[in-house]
């Protein structure tokens, strides 16, 4: 017999394969095609667990994987929004929170609140755990942009102040990786595909 | 500065991306295209969240799902093998021992070696960890295939035998979901999606 607890799990299941045709701008590393949202959830926990060393604080790996591949699941409803894009951080929040009423009621209770929890620990950025996977949040993006020409720095006509400013979350987290930023910012400038 | 060890880990982070690029027989549940490993084994670590309580035996979930994430890693140079493709079954095994020996030496030696034993430990099937991992990897495909028309069952002229066949490690891990398996494959039947 399946039950509706279980018939609920597997609904949640099925509906959140939409993550797959939840398209970012972001290219994937051989340039073919954008990248979506499982896909790129999967990138971000193994870069996870591959750079833990370089984590400042003393962090939980396995919370942080877990909240890697939840960070995005909400965008099942809200769409992806351009990280340079100032207009859609606007009603972002919004947004996000009223697909995430929708999406983790999906769940039994208890486990819908343990997804949402993990969700919001990341959108806060307050915890070491948090701030780690929002370090990895963000050099997941510039590895793939440096390595497909710039191709969303581009598009959206990005300066290399923006870019600087907005990674300032692997700084804080891990410090160690600041000079992969620095690398990557300055020989795109050289190369011409990221603006001065 | 940047050292090898981190130019390495880099390296290695950058050469799975072609994760995203091999595609299995599956298609997404919209039906619009072949799921690819990297989508697949993302959704496969949140049904191994998602599913947990229905685990026979008890198990370390952090460590099923980093099994998870990193099950297919050697389909990059190995290729994906159709489940009910008993050739391609006959080498599969050099095939990949042969891509993990290249892969997995990209990382420092000691984080190769964790990677790759947690890959063959799945591979091998026989801890709690890996059966329940295993089992999640026969539920996402038979989740998809009957939610786009028994698409690769009919590609491969797959009969329900075969299937429950296969279908067995979700009855030794989880039995409490082998009635969503006799569900499926009955229905499939029914619907002439599947060969009886």
């Amino acid at each position: 017999m399946i039950n509706d607890r279980l018939k609920n799990q597997l609904e949640f299941l099925v509906e959140i394969d939409k993550m797959k045709s939840v398209l970012r701008r972001t290219l994937i590393i051989d340039g073919s095609r954008r990248e979506n949202d499982a896909e790129h959830s999967w990138h971000l926990a193994m870069l996870a667990m591959v750079l833990e060393e370089y984590s400042e604080r003393e962090i939980n790996i396995s919370r942080v994987v877990r909240m890697c591949l939840v960070h995005d699941l909400v965008e099942v409803y809200a769409g992806d929004t351009f990280a340079y894009d100032e207009k859609g951080y606007e009603d972002k929040l919004a947004r996000e929170n009223a697909a995430a009423d929708k999406l983790f009621s999906m769940l039994p209770p208890e486990q819908g609140s343990e997804f949402r929890a993990l969700w919001e620990e990341f959108d806060e950025a307050q915890t070491a755990d948090a701030m780690y996977a929002a370090a990895m949040d963000r050099l997941q993006p510039i590895m793939n942009n440096f390595l497909t020409n710039g191709h969303t720095w581009r598009e959206g006509n990005v300066t290399s102040d923006k870019v600087l400013n907005r990674m300032q979350a692997i700084k804080k987290a891990t410090p160690e990786l600041w000079p992969v930023v620095e690398y990557i910012v300055n020989t795109s400038i050289e190369r011409g595909i990221l603006q001065k």
